[in-house]
């Protein structure tokens, strides 16, 4: 289990309204716990395991496997064989290689590989998970456990393509400026995990996947490349796309060969909606941005204020969602919009930041000192924004929190806040002002969350 | 009283949702018209007239003055004159010379002048409405018509300065970067009439203010650069901003010779808050954007919709905040947040369009066109944008509605969003779909308005 603190740097006293936001923000983060997640989902009543509306009644199975792969799918395999105990046959879960601490259970194992670059390490614990599953039947249960950064710790090229090859395609596709909508197209037709393809694998057993999403909008075809999930793509798409950016050329002939036999239909397709590999299959998300933002909002309610979560999607250049956020909080003290103080907004999504300056920084602390230089000079208004997953860019910290009163504390440091925007350096500048919000890796991703508050002062 | 209805170019039947957004439109236009806003601050109970909570008993006053600049102004003047009739000595105010139709009435004179440019006709129209005010008393009431272009239309630079003095330090400060409360700063230290200066010459006359806000935020002091309100900068600031930008060198002589004056307390200072020429001078803002904000907030309400105003003080880049306005409608779609369909959102500001390209567009319709990008694909949600004032840029549109289908129905043109986004070319988009808001001048200006609404369907 995750034990962090959302904190700011400054030693000295913060006020209520700096309290509660912090406050706030650690709510999110308990609700994005693998481990909470788990407990709160799912309910073993005497054999039978409860997700939700779904029963499983234990017995029914000769075999219940754990597998699957993910920034936060350890420390939920921890609490599952904490929950089911015996009942689990075996597992083996892929984690990153980094994670401290490092989950530990009897039955199921942990399998160490690289993110965000897949390796070697990676396949090798593909395949050790697809041998776990090899000669599955009718009669086993086989949970899957997804989270962000699955789809590079399960890295498993179609025959004939290596792992050079895959990487060749997916760093072409990037530099094009193809949307990762469009790289995850080509990519789910390279794969033998990713776009259904681990579905495929585990047919004809029942399959529970049980999903925290670090995809804005939720679609379980994204998250970790949706193994699981039907693929609403076809290669068709795969060679639009790469026709579209003029990669049909470029890509390795390997990658080149498979996507032409897959057009003249030699090898199947991925997985779609209606094939029955996805009879048995039932998909869950049990942890994501908007139950963590209705916890923070949550939080702020019973701190006293009108609450509201604003949306759960909301992406967009750092700086300019700041000012908007800046904005936005400004009009709750100024004009009581949409509601009179005290009153707390959330928002949630993934914003990001387009790099022009040399500087170190974060989309969350960069929304925040944008946000700064909108609400300067107001008082009673606090706009905080973090990564749940607690590391942004090639920083130790979650994010900011930011006031009225931060650009004249700047300005006292002689640090204009333009200069450090336009150079991307929102790091230093809070670092300077210890407002940084720093939670330490979380071991868990449900994107990006800003809280957004006036009180009544 | 202007009388423009806000349409699209569509032919065919619209539905409910969009027919409801574009009423929504009218309804926040009608809330700006200067007529309807005399009317409805303004009341003659018997012989005395009340403003809010203010009265003045028109039979203590010896003359009654009406004068005053901006956009809105003459229409202001001329619903005034129908109220007060012949309480009403004389007046002079000064209108954009474009404006049609011509404000006419008896009692009150109106000067044509220049806008967006001042000239000469500018500063003759000023010399006349100082005229009639030159020996105003005690007894004498003058109210004062301000709203938006008045800085353009009300020039007046002080002695020892010219039009073309005035003009080359403001063009020397918006090329080098200054903000617009930096150029304000220097303007009204550089006028007879900007910054409380007007103020000073209608002493010891009863002073009655109406202004029609088109500044996000409704500082007085910095609409139509506040010609009855107390200037909080000083010398000190103009010559902080001169030499921050480097320009304290390249300012024509003449003005640096009254600043230098002006510092060294040889030559007055704007009129400041405590001063006496404040005491029988009321600002009153009858118009502004949050009225008209509320005002579509009431008709999505009456048509079904669970409505609040996000907020009245967006500022940003276009398409940034376009984008975040589609995340947050297909929010409410998607996922019932804020709260569930129908639903909509206001939001009041200005937004700010970066050129890159050589295309032909407007703020709020590339703010739909951004928006229209992330809402591609959705039912039952609609973006409209548009701006108060009727125009935007060089197009002779206000804004543009867009929907799930217009990405779709664009690209059925052959038109890429995104190519179109980078030529800044959102009314040759919306143009050719028909999806333009068509207004007209407006005569009135209280920024721009955006709704977002989701149906049920």
């Amino acid at each position: 289990m995750i034990r962090v603190r959302a904190r700011t740097q400054h030693r000295r006293g913060l006020d209520k309204l700096h309290r509660d936001v912090l406050h706030a923000m650690n709510a999110a983060l308990a609700a994005a716990d693998p481990t909470r997640i788990i407990r709160k989902n799912l309910k073993l009543i005497g054999s039978v395991l409860h997700v939700g509306n779904l029963q499983y009644p234990l017995k029914d199975y000769r075999r219940i496997l754990v597998i699957g792969g993910g920034k936060a799918s350890g420390y939920m395999a921890e609490e599952i064989e904490k929950l089911l105990g015996d009942w689990i046959t075996s597992g083996l879960v892929i984690i990153p290689d980094y994670l401290r601490p490092t989950p530990r259970s009897r039955r199921i194992r942990y399998h160490p590989a690289t993110h965000p670059i897949p390796t070697r390490k990676g396949v090798e614990g593909v395949l050790a998970m697809l041998r776990l599953v090899d000669n599955v039947s009718r009669d086993d249960l086989v949970i899957v456990l997804v989270s962000g950064g699955g789809s590079a710790l399960m890295p498993l090229p179609v025959e004939g393509m290596n792992l050079d090859d895959e990487a060749k395609v997916t760093s072409l596709l990037l530099k094009s400026g193809a949307s990762i909508e469009e790289v995850n197209t080509v990519r789910k037709h390279l794969s033998q995990v990713k776009g259904g393809r681990l579905a495929e694998r585990l047919y004809p057993a029942t399959v529970l996947t049980l999903i925290i999403s670090d995809v804005v909008g939720d679609k379980i075809d994204a998250i970790a490349s949706g193994p699981t999930a039907p693929d609403p793509t076809t290669y068709h798409d795969v060679e639009l796309v790469l026709k579209k950016y003029d990669l049909w050329f470029q890509i390795p002939e390997n990658a080149r060969r498979i996507i032409t036999l897959g057009l003249s239909g030699s090898i199947p397709e991925t997985p779609k909606q209606k094939d029955k590999v996805f009879r048995r299959v039932q998909n869950v998300i049990v942890g994501n941005n908007r139950a963590s933002c209705l916890a923070a909002a949550s939080a702020m309610t019973k701190a006293g204020y009108r609450t509201q979560v604003l949306s759960i999607q909301i992406t967009g250049e750092a700086r300019e969602v700041g000012r908007i956020f800046g904005s936005i909080v400004r009009d709750i003290r100024d004009n009581s919009l949409p509601f009179a103080p005290p009153a707390a907004l959330i928002a949630g999504g993934e914003s990001t930041v387009t790099i022009r300056g040399k500087g170190k920084g974060g989309r969350n602390q960069e929304l925040a000192l944008a946000a700064a230089v909108k609400i300067s000079g107001s008082y009673g208004v606090v706009v905080g924004s973090f990564a749940t997953d607690g590391i942004e860019g090639r920083t130790n910290a979650a994010g900011a929190v930011v006031d009225g009163s931060t650009i004249t504390r700047g300005l006292g440091l002689r640090m204009d806040p333009e200069e450090f925007l336009r150079n991307n350096d929102s790091y230093r500048y809070f670092s300077k002002l210890k407002d940084l919000v720093i939670t330490g890796p979380t071991g868990t991703n449900v994107n990006d969350i800003a809280i957004l508050a006036a009180d009544r002062r």
